[in-house]
């Protein structure tokens, strides 16, 4: 797919960066940066410039990789405390998806079962967790894509909120996967893309995604999937998750549980989909959950040509909201699908792991 | 109330000109227009530079009384015929507020009523039902703060959507003027406002006009109400209305609809405000109102700094969605407030008209 020839993250490590496609100068400009300090990797994630949460967990994966190759230690000490250092810093970035943590923590043991060996190979170590954990993200949305498309029709009418497709992952995505399988196959589905706001992922990069892959699109304003599920013209909806917790609460993007609400008020299937990566069992329910809130100049200054609220006024910028587990019709993972409740079918996932 | 300086709309009969204040460019900058052709009047509400259900129908019928000051007609037949063409014309600039058309409806019977007398006063006929229109607005909009009132209780949160307040009718609004009372009584309530995209009435126009009222203001985007509500911050909803039908089933600001279905979700009572001349017996359901599409680059690039979706991308962009009356707790009106099922206190309150 022509999508694909999109990089959301790589590491050259001949060069000695991270390379990323700056999500926030989408759809109109596609540049690349290269980043080659932590610092810049850091505030990549934290300005969304690499999002999505299986996303950024590669890209702090092959981040952490790529700054360790320069690293001039002589033994196991001196290289695993730089590493601490690093992991540390870059699981600052930002404190909701899980994924970020999951991708570290592997970093963190594969270097720990290799106590023994020299630096050079522990940065080969390091390279290669962090290429293996691209390449199961990869499969799992393979996988993800053909579970979810088991539940749908062709002609369907799907509602997407934010971005959990290509760009946030990688190749497929998640929400997005069985809507690229099925426009493979000729399922001919109407996606509504509900813009996303403050950041507007929806429609500057959900709506750029399958634009470029063909997919018949339709942008919408977050308040307007009330009127197009009333109109009948969704027959399911698909998000994305950053972390669910163990009884199925799922936070993602904000607006999700709005429109979580809807599609069960409209008897609409709501569907949750993501890596079993996503999936935090340490995590009873989503009250433990902790909710990002971000700058409120995102919501009434960015991108606009001028202010567009009053100066002084209180602004509350939560980036995630809480799906609670009883609105979500089924939870779609590479490992297959999982109805409510999903305690036992969750602890059977991760007990296989 | 500092806010009152604010002038929606007044006709200035010397001037010959209806003046309002460009609601586009706030809360950034006051911009008085002096609008003295139906062209201008016809291109100010079609671009929302004045707006709100009650608004636009003052200012229609301003308009007219301005434009009719100018007409050269020597009989009543000559100027009746002029003014049909302006009133046609101006009613021909948005198709979903009631009041614009019972507005210009109102002074084609007060002209009817005049078939004998002299020009010169058929001009003063339209210039004092001009401003009956906006007295009596003034007026419900008080008496819909007090009944509205009655329901609220000091230290309460509360949420609106778009802008029903001084900007969209006159003095005290309908949706806010609960909020306005309160303010004046020391009630000390915490409003959220949705920021309603897409042209942002909410962060523009709400919030400035709350926090100039001196009011506890937060504002959040659209898909932030699930959240909001979910927290416990919010006791009720308050929300204005451009056409009720019959039933009780209330076109308002796209968005509307999915607030009142999350505040049934969270068992928060949802209150529909506004004059009895936004009920419009002669529509049944809401089935039956029109809903005005606009344009696609109201999504997509306006207020932006660049486009903020890909090109060539397809929009919907309906302007109003029609909240169901069984999701409408109450509905408050200068007569009182009716309750669901709402058409027996409606046929009441018209008959009594």
């Amino acid at each position: 797919m022509d999508l694909f020839t999109i990089v959301t993250a790589r590491a050259d490590y001949e060069q000695g960066a991270l390379v990323i496609i700056d999500q926030t100068q989408l759809p109109g400009r596609e540049v690349y940066l290269a980043l080659k300090t932590s610092e810049e990797i850091w505030e990549a994630i934290y300005l969304l410039k690499v999002r999505g949460a299986p996303a950024i967990g590669v890209a702090a994966a092959y981040g952490v990789a790529v700054c360790m190759q320069k690293v001039a230690a002589t033994g196991f000490d001196d290289f695993y405390r730089e590493f601490s250092r690093v992991k540390d810093y870059l699981a600052s970035s930002r404190p909701t998806a899980v994924n970020l943590f999951t991708a570290l923590e592997r970093l963190n043991r594969a270097l720990l079962k290799h106590q023994g060996v020299g630096v050079e190979i522990l940065k080969q170590v390091l390279r290669e967790e962090a290429e293996a954990i691209r390449k199961e993200d990869a499969e799992a949305c393979r996988k993800i894509g053909e579970h979810g498309l088991s539940l749908l029709k062709p002609g369907m009418g799907l509602l997407t909120h934010c971005n959990a497709g290509h760009l946030a992952v990688s190749e497929y995505g998640t929400a997005l996967a069985p809507i690229y399988l099925g426009q493979e196959q000729g399922f001919g589905f109407s996606v509504f893309v509900d813009e996303t706001r403050p950041l507007l992922q929806g429609a500057r990069l959900t709506a750029f995604e399958l634009q470029k892959a063909g997919v018949n699109v339709t942008l919408i304003c977050d308040n307007m999937a009330s009127s197009v599920m009333k109109q009948g013209w969704v027959q399911a909806v698909l998000v994305g998750c950053d972390r669910v917790a163990a009884n199925g609460d799922t936070a993602n993007k904000i607006g999700t549980s709005g429109v979580a609400v809807l599609a069960k008020y409209y008897g609409i299937p709501f569907y949750v989909l993501g890596p079993t990566s996503t999936i935090d069992m340490d995590c009873p329910t989503g009250k433990e959950i902790k909710i990002e809130e971000r700058d409120p100049a995102e919501v009434t200054e960015k991108w606009y040509d001028r202010r567009m609220a009053p100066e002084g006024i209180h602004v509350y910028n939560p980036a995630f909201d809480v799906t609670p587990a009883e609105l979500i019709t089924a939870i779609i993972t590479e490992k297959g699908i999982a109805y409510f409740p999903f305690n036992d079918t969750f602890r059977e996932w991760k007990k296989n792991k």
